[in-house]
């Protein structure tokens, strides 16, 4: 006879009747069984045993069936459901923009390039006029990137549609290997108009959608969606958030440092691991991040200008140096899953942020145009959908909170 | 006086109440006017008399603020929770399968590579053990692709979650330039476990999934969404669909050409076109597509083996030639609109469809192992969701179905 074993298919017939017993819902009296694909449990990568995270993500297409994976692509389902709801019901409109682009937003330099795989047949060369360095035609007449955001396209949506919201995959070719960062990650992106250039009403979006997710995924009773404790949801559902300026963060951070929140003794006589105070005009240290959020879920807000890019608006107070309209949401245990702002929609000002960054106007005429015709003030943000399951489910790595990771050498299925 | 004209922004404040008067149901009473953004009409590249749709196209991210491509993009909106809320109610779970990807589904070779944009530091070459063709190391240790279609990820996940779905964008580097045709294009595709290798429970989710769409978008009454007639879809809902297999549809089609139904007169005496008689093994010419669509939508399943690929499965019957368990939906006035078939889930006759392709068993060690470990039938389809856009709103053109199009030589915006 044949062995069905871990892993194998097989097909039941029955019936399904409501459980007198405790502890489940259901009973299913089978009547007939039929082996559908049997599994050799010699061979087959899935044991029953506790595989290393590694092991599994070599295994990719085998994952899923293991209930950890299982548990956190219906969690995925779950919280896509959440969001497209939550603005659903905001009368934002779900809109595509574009993977394929000619531009970098943030001018980082960190993206993929996209050429055909094969070259065109000589007669289609010069059908196409491109001229470009290097002298090989572009399928897309200028080089064609891999977005690392929609927010440029959204902002032109935006003009027409008002309130936008993308979900869809977004690319950095990062080389570094850390458990925080994917090449191809899903983004959740919105970009909304503003009755006037002020910050909190992104803010009011931002809350208003997580606390919405973070509702929907606490109220599941789906055994096989929910990891058990959602203990960071709940905590994050119950807490009153803050939001603090960069300048008001940086007192708090002193204040720590004053009170020696930040001298920790190493062990075995070492001496004191210090981290180094804030400096003003520098970015957070993770620490600093990690302190600020250490109880409930934090907004910091108007961060210095020149740590930002050219988009974010300048705020009107002559502080000096100047900062921008901008906010990372930092989470308890989780660190920045937000980032947004209210967009410089000034041309005079976007033209002098541009130059003063060695940025080309003409590369950006179409993202001008929107200054120049109709220009209206507006803001927006985007969520890094991998962390937000991270923070939900408890899973550490992002490489495990989503179906088949792409990073830095490691493509396998 | 600044003066108001076509494209700028105002702010209006005021009073909002029902209309008394008939054709409206709002009335907006106006207490303060204020300009936010004025809008030069001479230099505007939206006017209020009617563009040609290239001159729309070039002009990309002003093109959202026409009434004709506004209505477009919440159409997309709408059509898109009609799609989620039809598999949400049928327990599909939603997925996001990666668009970076090792493999070409199709084996078709029009596919797009994607390689970083900038070369790695060269102490980092040796720390990734690749060696690929060339000497030049590949960021994800193989050849990168973008993703022609989900479906062999899908099936992966359909093995654990049974019943998934993913809308998600797909790349062809097809250089010809129809309105059919774009480089980045969003796609539908499910994937789901069957009882019995047959192809009618994957038609009826395809029929259910579309009844379910014109449905909502027939209902729908906000005149900012639906394109006046929606004649197509009202017609397709109350239509009976027709089942017809390949070698059928070619009886049918024969019958219709001794009835002298593909020959038809050309003017000024130059005498007649004649479409060729269809070929048992050969695709179906897109004339006989459109009469086999003439009336009502028709699935045309089961076609001759050797024009389909590797992983359709091969019909029981013993058919000489061969053919698979698939389907194409043609629908009156657009053609093909989804493709899909059974999967071909045992190994042997997998193989033996890999090997007479001459395809590399290897490069598709983990596909095969879903057949080694646990095989079972399923089945599965693709949509392309701006042809669904064209269908509903009658836009002929795909370019003007997707907010920013990408295809051949034309990215502008």
């Amino acid at each position: 006879m044949q062995k069905i074993t871990s892993g194998a298919s097989v097909k039941l017939t029955g019936k399904l009747t409501k459980s007198a017993g405790e502890g489940q819902e259901w009973d299913f009296n089978v009547k007939e069984l039929e082996i559908l694909g049997l599994c050799d449990p010699a061979a087959y990568p899935i044991q029953k045993k506790t595989h290393t995270h590694e092991h599994l993500r070599a295994n990719a297409h085998l994952r899923p069936r293991t209930d950890e994976t299982s548990a956190m692509l219906r969690t995925r389902a779950l919280l896509s459901r959440a969001i497209c709801d939550y603005f659903d019901s905001e009368q934002f409109i779900q809109v595509h923009p574009p993977l394929i682009t000619s531009n970098d937003t943030e001018g980082a330099g960190e993206t993929f390039r996209v050429i055909p795989a094969s070259e065109p047949p000589e007669p289609e060369l010069s059908a196409l006029d491109v001229s470009t360095p290097g002298g090989k035609p572009e399928f897309f007449g200028v080089p064609a990137h891999l977005s690392v955001s929609a927010q440029l396209h959204l902002e032109a949506l935006s003009h027409s549609l008002s309130r936008v919201y993308t979900l869809a995959p977004s690319f950095r070719a990062e080389r570094s290997q850390t458990n925080r960062h994917l090449a191809e990650f899903w983004m959740l992106e919105a970009e909304l108009q503003l009755s006037t250039p002020s910050l909190g009403p992104v803010l009011d979006v931002v809350e208003g959608c997580l606390r919405s997710i973070f509702d929907a995924y606490t109220r599941s009773t789906d055994a096989m969606v929910r990891f058990p404790e959602a203990k960071a949801a709940r905590h994050a559902l119950e807490s009153e958030w803050r939001r603090m300026s960069y300048t008001h963060a940086l007192e708090e951070l002193n204040i720590a440092h004053d009170q020696g929140v930040f001298i920790k003794p190493t062990g075995k006589g070492k001496g004191k691991d210090i981290v180094p105070r804030p400096v003003w005009g520098q970015g957070l240290r993770s620490e600093h991040e990690r302190y600020l959020a250490r109880d409930v879920p934090i907004f910091v807000t108007d961060y210095p200008a020149d740590i930002k890019p050219f988009y974010m608006r300048l705020n009107e107070e002559t502080s000096t140096p100047p900062t921008v309209a901008c906010f990372d949401l930092l989470l308890p245990g989780l660190g920045e899953l937000v980032g947004g702002s209210v967009r410089e929609e000034r041309l005079d000002y976007l033209d002098a942020a541009l130059k003063q960054r060695g940025m080309d106007l003409d590369e950006l005429a179409w993202y001008r145009d929107l200054r120049m015709y109709g220009a209206s003030p507006h803001g927006g943000f985007g969520l890094g959908f991998e962390r937000l399951v991270s923070f939900v489910t408890g899973l550490e790595n992002v490489r495990e909170c989503i179906a088949f990771p792409r990073a830095f050498g490691r493509m396998k299925v």
